[in-house]
């Protein structure tokens, strides 16, 4: 009976997760602005009520009877991966004092505050003791949780388990070498085509086409929603009900299309669950106290940049779909072709903020973040150096000279926020999706459909090789099963370097 | 110390019964349909939660330290008043044996579907053996809780706190004893034109013209939405965000006009509390763990009636709005009065169905539901009966034959779903909702804002002697404050004997 009481656990503790995710979902799409304060107590007291399940003894007791029952099973089961998944968590909340994580919510709202005003005044000095006492008190969970090598490999492993930043140097180091080089060439080249893209479109049809296409690439209606939002994101209530958001410009086409690609590229993962271990352990992100299904952050981040890069920026794609775009803005798109417009959304240029950045050039904003934030956490790199540390790296690998900090280290919300340590997670998933889409594409089924606009396969293909596993599953486990290796930054390079500069054709 | 850790256990309280309220607001405006079963997990989970909070140790103990130092306080002062409220709630609680709520959890999903279909083939056989297991239930439920005079009372008392049957029998003999004659001086009129109602009335231009009217006459919008349904409701997440909705049909106008209204009433009752109040036990329902700020069902009612029948459907109402609706709808109401609006919206003609029923019609509705139901939590009426002394009812007091159980004693979801008790609320709003607007329109500035169109003063005036209070008065104590007098059917009876038949000019 261990087993049945664990997963009633597990289900309750899953079930007040998810209802904190619908109060974060509504507060984001549609929440009156007078809401935010009671909402925010609202998701204080659900949070800690999780922890309080997740630690506390029913769930002790019932780990204890469970670990037991499992224990003859092979390793690789999903009742003894879920019994170890809750260990392990239960083990991560246990060595944060509760005092430690009481501070971090509060310099959290704190620090959040600051790095908005410091941002929109440019002000690096204001936000500069916020940022200390942010990497000061991520040091001191670091150390908290326990490391051996670099601190840095505990917050790391938060976000992407098994990670170190032992294993994340060589991988920038040869992304750098070669993306600066291939970034470089495309350079070279005269520009593409764009003035089309900043036309005119009305809002209420980039939706409508959004939501077809995000229907065509397999993200499932009666089992989620796409709203709109100011910064996109996905978040699920089980994987029976996932909601997707885009931002729509009215002048600028790409930003809600691949949006909304790339949060159903994040919402088809967690809609292909499998129903079985949808409400336990293995949906559940105990150390993050939050409902997912998704095996990590980088695993998650793969789903997204496959759907949106490597299907959506592709020359077959627009090849395939250019015509439903055209046939919904008939005025804007009537004088472009679809290499012209495969082209333009695949534009390369260095700038200064990352979430602009096209795929040549992200990974070295994301290589820069990486060794910056490392070098402050282990005490290398005064948080008072990180404007010219910044600055340094910006002109060596992208050319270009940061004329202000609103444009420079002030960009991303993440270290006010306390997320050190998430951004590798970006780049790891491009990596896996292009590990992924080469071996997805090795699937004569998969090839066949791609050629012929039916993304199905490839739906079924990632349900198998990725999404049904849940949380059962490493990153490590499931590219080995997939692809025969574990990561592995070659398909990701050699897909880039066949794509750029773009071909001639057309 | 206690009253702060009071303060603090009823504040999560309250959080948890907020989250159970976006839960069910999202699933009727939001969740895609295959949502449904993992959201039944999610609210029993949290409900169970808010539970266990209510009666657990913590509360208990914050309670016994609260009840001491509140002791030397005025009986009415609000610490006071949480208290009681709180230690009453947790009494009812502990009453009700926990397999009672568990059989009546299994019952009402059981029931409700049995109904549902019972309801298509208007086959009252197969209901009658969920509706007789659903009264049985209802009867321990209240034998449970406690009663002296009449089961029945127990089950009034969870929705209108002090409400008996014995104060209910000889509101209903009067009103009956005037309304049935009442109904009859208007039948023998002719009947008003009503050809313009049904026009064509697009969905986007109704939604439009409700939130325009609504905010018109006070419901605040930072604080609030205005969505569509299927069934209209309020429920609100604190007072800062208070959530109506409504439902539209193209081709009948009135439906989601005066739901809108209706709505708009509840919501400016819960957006009126008391901010001090707005996350305490004074503005949550312990007893039946819910969330909300009114005093009663009763009285909420009365704030929903008030807007949508004292304001919404008197003459002076359209006279000052008649021409705003028709700049929304010129080609619909171009060849339409004023007058002949507000007749049409107030045409009176007695029906088999509740919730179509006119002003004149609805209590007699209620009065039948009232008196059967207390017959057969007594054992006075056998639930097969039922149907038969449906019909006589109807035939005695409308005058009409019930051509079918679909459209007689199967047609409400509320004893399906284990509301035994609550029909005498909607008559308690009627009440309540005319003695408040006399008193209010006996202040010179809520009178002269009513002529003037500007419902300001009407608003400021009902948030001081209603709103503003939460669940720290009894309904008794606002009626007795506000308008000197307890219950009294005679403004609504002077109200509706003034109004119809409707008069002559115009």
């Amino acid at each position: 009976m261990g087993t049945d009481r664990f997963a009633e656990e597990s289900g309750r503790l899953n079930d007040v997760l998810n209802a904190v995710n619908l109060l974060v979902w509504d507060s984001r799409t549609q929440m009156p602005t007078g809401g935010a304060a009671a909402r925010g107590r609202q998701i204080a007291t659900l949070t800690a009520i999780a922890r309080q399940i997740a630690t506390g003894p029913a769930m002790r007791d019932a780990l204890a009877a469970a670990r037991d029952e499992v224990a003859g099973e092979p390793e690789t089961s999903r009742r003894r991966r879920a019994v170890a998944a809750m260990e392990d968590g239960v083990a991560a909340l246990d060595r944060i004092p509760e005092m430690l994580l009481h501070e971090a919510a509060l310099l959290k709202t704190e620090a959040q505050a600051a790095w908005v005003a410091a941002r929109a005044r440019s002000d690096f000095p204001a936000f500069r003791p916020y940022l200390e006492r942010s990497f000061a008190l991520q040091r001191r969970i670091a150390d908290a949780l326990g490391w051996s090598e670099h601190p840095y490999d505990a917050l790391v492993a938060q976000y992407e388990p098994g990670m170190t930043l032992a294993k994340l140097r060589p991988l920038f180091t040869t992304l750098r070498g070669r993306l600066v080089p291939l970034m470089q060439r495309v350079l070279d080249r005269p520009p593409a085509r764009r003035d089309f893209l900043d036309r005119d479109y009305p809002v209420d049809r980039q939706k409508a086409f959004a939501r077809s296409l995000t229907e065509r690439i397999g993200f499932d209606y009666a089992h989620g929603r796409l709203d709109e939002t100011v910064h996109p994101f996905e978040i699920s209530f089980t994987r029976d009900d996932v909601r997707i958001t885009a931002r729509y410009r009215p002048n600028y086409l790409p930003a809600g299309l691949f949006a909304a690609l790339h949060e159903a590229g994040h919402g088809m993962y967690e809609q292909g669950i499998d129903p079985e271990i949808g409400r336990s352990a293995l949906a559940t992100d105990i150390v993050n106290l939050y409902a997912v299904g998704g095996a990590s952050f980088g695993m998650h981040e793969s789903q997204s940049r496959l759907l949106e890069n490597r299907v959506g920026r592709s020359r077959r794609f627009w090849e395939l779909n250019f015509g439903l775009l055209r046939d919904a803005f008939p005025e804007q798109l009537g004088d472009v072709s679809a290499t012209e417009f495969w082209r333009a959304v695949n534009h390369v240029r260095p700038g200064l903020i990352r979430v602009e950045a096209d795929e040549l050039t992200y990974d070295l904003h994301i290589a820069l973040r990486v060794e910056l934030e490392a070098a402050v956490i282990a005490g290398d790199l005064a948080v008072a150096d990180l404007p010219a540390a910044w600055a340094e790296r910006m002109r060596a690998d992208l050319g270009l000279e940061v004329p202000d900090d609103a444009r420079g280290v002030l960009q991303d919300v993440h270290w006010s926020t306390g997320y050190v340590g998430s951004f590798p997670t970006y780049t790891l998933g491009n990596i896996m999706a292009s590990q992924l889409f080469a071996a997805a594409e090795r699937d004569p089924t998969v090839a066949a459909g791609l050629e012929a606009g039916d993304y199905m396969p490839l739906k079924l293909w990632l349900n198998r090789a990725v999404h049904r596993h849940g949380r059962s599953r490493t990153p490590e486990e499931i590219l080995q099963a997939a692809t025969g290796n574990g990561l592995d930054p070659e398909p990701y390079l050699a897909y880039l370097e066949a794509k750029y500069p773009l071909g001639e054709a057309g």
